[in-house]
């Protein structure tokens, strides 16, 4: 099977030279009259509105229908009736348009009727070519092209100011919204892309589409699902490459959300904890609150970086600068004690007597704020420091010279600044200097910030990982043996770990007693026996273990007591020998296992092992292809980083071991697409080593 | 030692009917000037300004000094200089006036010469009864009676809309801050005090009064350092009492924070685990930050109680109403699914074709939205719905029709509503209706509304714990028998648990081989033996300790090797006896003790025991009094729910055994002031049974 050719480019759908519209309107208030409107306000090229009966629609003339047009146009966007809008589609297409920008509602969130007229939409999408964004969206702005194709406002509202940030939104009301919102908060966006039921385009094509333009320095997404998540990895990768962040607020976390978004939707929602993994582990923000989203645009968009996580507090009000200091501790940013010469330098500026702290926080008391010279020098001062990285800064005077010293050290500075203000931010944000409304969400924007500038290397490239074919092959051959089980031996998962570097028990398979003795003498000190049958997976329930044997008589008798017990207790289990394992020490057990997402695909989990798995269920997750660094980074975020730094916590040499054994798990998953689910627990760990004491492979036969 | 007689109230210290100012000015950039401005505004009584040369001062008659006041004020305002502000005050004692306002800087904050001048307004406010507020403090505003004794705003701006909310903010500054923005908000706020460097009047005193005022609906608070928490835990109980939402934001949580905020009061800040424990023992919402204390205060002002935790949400977006239920379910709320009648003639009321949902979240698409009579009939169906305890509502619209028609629902339910909205929300607030910018808050504020409407029974009163006399008695022999050592013996630690019903391993003292084998064979079943000595607090090290002797050869053995490894590995140890005891069994273990926190005394803890006590640092902190309900709930909490609701957690019985254990530390803590820390570690559980299997005990003496 070969893979069907890429669909066409995005470039003349979203940056089309010419543009016509099927379903403009003569009235204002209907939506094909508003989103005609907004069409003319800012576009340099021709605009041709398609009407079967209004000679001149806004000033323009209108053509009779699509195949009428003068032109063939980059793009159409189309607000006609849904039963129209699929032949519309196709008339575009054989017109040679590029790209239709589908605003009408009444497909798969209307039905089941809707949803036939949506397939059918793909379908024309994808045997002409055509790409196509929608249908219910509320369409997209493209302001560096002048495109204004939505109804997210009317032609008399004053367009947003342009800049470097996208937002692309799979709802198209929220995406309004939050479109509103952004212009309130200061954000500067130039681009905005709903992309509603996505019948042809999705979210992750869109942001494909926008991280290689140059005019684009941040990109902020609200997805409720996330189709194409190989795209979506791809431009993750990509915008860690171009050091464009990437902010994601994903809705359908919880069940109460996940009937909601697939009643109007009608999708699936994938796992949150696997959405957040994969999203930490490629360098994408996930927004938890819709005003995150926006704050860390707010703080992202000026592109500033970092050089390291110290913040220098400036405050007028004790109380304000503890509590940034607070927030800055949380957020796990250092607010350093500034040493005595700069703090001398500081007291120099300020007006005596001066009762408030030169120390960091700043804390200039609300006498120096109201003497423009003294505050101006401080702030200059303070932003200019050596000991801090990015400068935080509490106001709330009004207008005046205290602010113009604000937005007068911003300028003068290339280090990222926060300011934390509630009534006069306009001045702030005109300025483009990011302005927060509470301590806590400018702290963890500059956290965010400080996270960004120090990011590691772009994670491995999927499509790079190379399988070793041999071992593949290998490995084929013990599944093989396995016949129509779908659950393999103990002693045959083993081995096929051991495969993938995984150390594992010593151990070996024998069938009778004296086998068993022979081998438990090679293996030295006290063993484990386990009867190896595919009908027994709960071996102790059964009886088909015994623990602990030191010595030949212990063996012998285990081993003839627990084929009686199991003889007993499972007569209908064939038993295919007997494991006799090494007993490993642990002083701590570990879980670590390979499942499957229906979005992302193969996922290595490790978490917390033995007796307390259940009641800690808590795990981390990865997405395969990783490095070694990148499981030891995981492990460390395992129990609140407790696992590694904790006195009975893993060790370096465990630590090492244990991401040896997921990046292993990892080749695994990603080499054997049958392998359903890996299960190794316990990991018992102990004095620098650790051992897979068990294990349980899962495989799909089709 | 009788205690002092508690100082006077603060009656006219906070609701004067005749009000002084000291240092008022006829300037009105200088701050004399603008808190005389301030106090001319809005007060009924008289103001009389105070000013050493000027005649009159902003048109009223001014007077030389305090002593040539025409009367005995209730209040003097004072902003003189530093260094004369203790005579001031002290003068205004003599002068019969009831209470100070000391604006003034240049106290403890600002170094040992002003922490000196602040000992002494201390001392003149203790010793002449005169009650004071600050130094250093912005004022304070008291609506209701017309007193704006601040310079949180200038004259020249207009007055804040009165309401229930009172907010007590240690820092000026940021009180100041927050007041503002909590006018941006819609907060009606009838109260804000500002207690600066709290030289006599604190938080909680202030907290005290005003929970008792009727036309204080709503505390808020903003506090640094915590002091009289005893005065605090009893407002608290009051404010539960009376039915009144307390809500705290607490500062220098962080060790970053914790030097910002001793440099800035020259307070010491206690444990903010602690902190939160008692605040969530006491029914005191602990907001995380400035927002959540601004949202709580919207959310409860209207004094509106929920009857259950299900949520309709009503939203024109689809996205929107996925990121509401979304946050919902995050923050414990329901989102149930209508029954069909409901959704039915929901449906009724929508134009058609209808590509929304009546589901829940009833999505009504903008369509409905722009028809203002169905969309009127939809919100106030959905607010009389039996299926809903509270409605939220997204809406963008800009004024008219379709936020009138929210408006009318709010004032037509009685039920909690809260609305999502960005650019226009002035409308709303005008009408009270709370108001949210963000889905998480509006959530995040309808379940702390659920919270306060659900809440138990208060908690009981410390004041009313009666000790055990006898019980306090003998346990005070068992420790004079310890002379001078402080660490109790283990066998004297656990006679003391057992005298407070906390279950312990069935023990015998020996002296000698023989005996402990005979107290062997009592207790029965295989026994650890364990050296007693003041000298080995850490057993194992020394090899002190042996464990699971079954018989008595193994214990006489035992005795014997145990005690020539002593000898030989801490010769100097003097041996008080052997302790012989149960072995008991473990599906897992539990730790327990009392600790002691420099603010609010006694707390006992709960927590994982066991080998992974140090990886999993987790606690649960109680403050006794406690009953078994509180320690259950407590146990609840523990590892997210899971060690009780997970598969081999607490069974109901070890549950309730666990609480018992809990409750009767809580009552050793509070009857022994000298038992400094108690530390019961490991508690094993098993099959119903809850045992004390170790403890250490230590005592203070003086």
């Amino acid at each position: 099977m070969t893979a069907p050719p890429p669909p066409p480019a995005l470039d003349r759908l979203l940056s089309p030279r010419s543009i016509a519209m099927v379903g403009a309107s003569n009235s204002p208030t209907r939506i094909g009259g508003t989103v005609f409107g907004n069409l003319l306000r800012a576009f340099p090229g021709e605009v041709h509105p398609v009407h079967p009966k209004d000679e001149v629609v806004q000033g323009r003339t209108a053509y009779r229908s699509v195949s009428d047009l003068p032109e063939a146009v980059d793009m159409a966007v189309i607000a006609v009736p849904a039963r129209a809008v699929v032949d519309v589609v196709a008339e575009c297409a054989a017109r040679g348009i590029g790209g239709a920008t589908v605003i009408t509602s009444g497909f798969a969130e209307a039905g089941p009727e809707g949803r036939a007229l949506q397939d059918r939409l793909t379908a024309v999408a994808h045997e002409t070519g055509i790409r196509v964004i929608g249908p219910n969206c509320i369409g997209y702005m493209n302001t560096h092209g002048g495109v204004m194709a939505n109804f997210m406002i009317t032609p008399d509202q004053p367009l947003p100011e342009s800049g470097p940030v996208a937002l692309v939104s799979q709802s198209g009301g929220f995406g309004s919204y939050i479109t509103n919102k952004a212009v309130l908060a200061g954000l500067r966006l130039g681009w905005f892309v709903s992309t509603g039921n996505e019948a042809d385009v999705n979210v992750a094509q869109v942001l494909r589409h926008l991280v290689e333009r140059p005019e684009v320095g941040v990109l902020l997404s609200f997805v409720e699902t996330l189709r194409d998540p190989e795209i979506f990895m791809a431009t993750a990768r990509r915008a860690a490459e171009l050091d464009k962040p990437l902010v994601l607020l994903k809705a359908g976390r919880s069940d109460e959300a996940a009937r909601a978004a697939m009643s109007h939707t009608a999708s699936i929602v994938g796992s949150a904890q696997v959405f957040d993994a994969v999203c930490r582990q490629y360098g994408v923000f996930v927004a938890s609150t819709m005003e995150e989203l926006l704050d860390l645009g707010t703080i992202f968009q000026d592109g500033r970086r970092a050089a390291g996580d110290r913040v220098i507090v400036m405050t007028s009000s004790g109380g304000a600068g503890v509590l940034l200091a607070d927030e800055a501790g949380q957020a796990g940013l250092s607010v350093p004690e500034l040493p005595a010469e700069e703090q001398a330098a500081l007291e120099a500026d300020m007006p005596l007597p001066f009762y408030g702290s030169t120390s960091n926080p700043v804390d200039t008391t609300a006498q120096t704020t109201a003497m423009p010279d003294a505050y101006r020098k401080v702030l200059n001062k303070v932003a200019a420091s050596p000991s801090g990285d990015m400068v935080a800064a509490v106001t709330w005077a009004g207008p005046g010279p205290a602010n113009d010293a604000i937005v007068e050290m911003y300028r003068n500075t290339a280090k990222p600044v926060a300011i934390l203000s509630t009534a006069w931010s306009e001045q702030f944000q005109r300025a483009g200097v990011p302005t927060f409304t509470d301590p806590r969400r400018a702290m963890a924007s500059l956290s965010a910030l400080a996270r960004l500038s120090a990011r590691g290397p772009v994670p491995p490239d999927p499509e790079a990982f190379a399988a070793d074919g041999d071992r593949v092959r290998r490995v084929r051959e013990l599944i093989a043996a396995a016949g129509e089980e779908t659950t393999l031996l103990e002693s045959t998962g083993k081995s096929i770990l051991a495969m993938y570097d995984v150390p594992v028990t010593r151990e070996e398979l024998v069938t009778g007693v004296d086998a068993a003795v022979e081998a438990a003498a090679r293996i030295g000190g006290p063993v484990a026996i386990k009867v190896m049958s595919y009908r027994l997976p709960h071996k102790s329930d059964a009886g088909a273990i015994r623990l602990g044997l030191r010595g030949p008589d212990a063996v012998r008798d285990g081993y003839r007591e627990m084929l009686d017990e199991v003889a007993r207790r499972a007569p209908d289990a064939r038993v295919e020998g007997v494991l006799v394992q090494q007993m490993a020490p642990a002083r701590l057990e570990l879980t670590c296992g390979v499942q499957r997402d229906p979005v992302f695909g193969p996922m290595v989990a490790v978490g917390l092992g033995g007796v307390l798995v259940e009641v800690l269920s808590e795990a981390v997750l990865l997405r395969p292809p990783f490095d070694a660094d990148a499981a030891v980074a995981a492990l460390g975020r395992l129990l609140g980083g407790r696992l590694v730094t904790g006195r009975r916590g893993l060790s370096e040499e465990e630590l090492r071991a244990t991401a040896q054994i997921m990046t292993g798990l990892g080749a695994l998953a990603l080499e054997l697409d049958e392998v359903a689910e890996v299960d190794v627990n316990p990991l018992r760990v102990a004095d620098g080593a650790v051992l897979a004491a068990d294990a349980l492979i899962v495989v799909r036969h089709d």
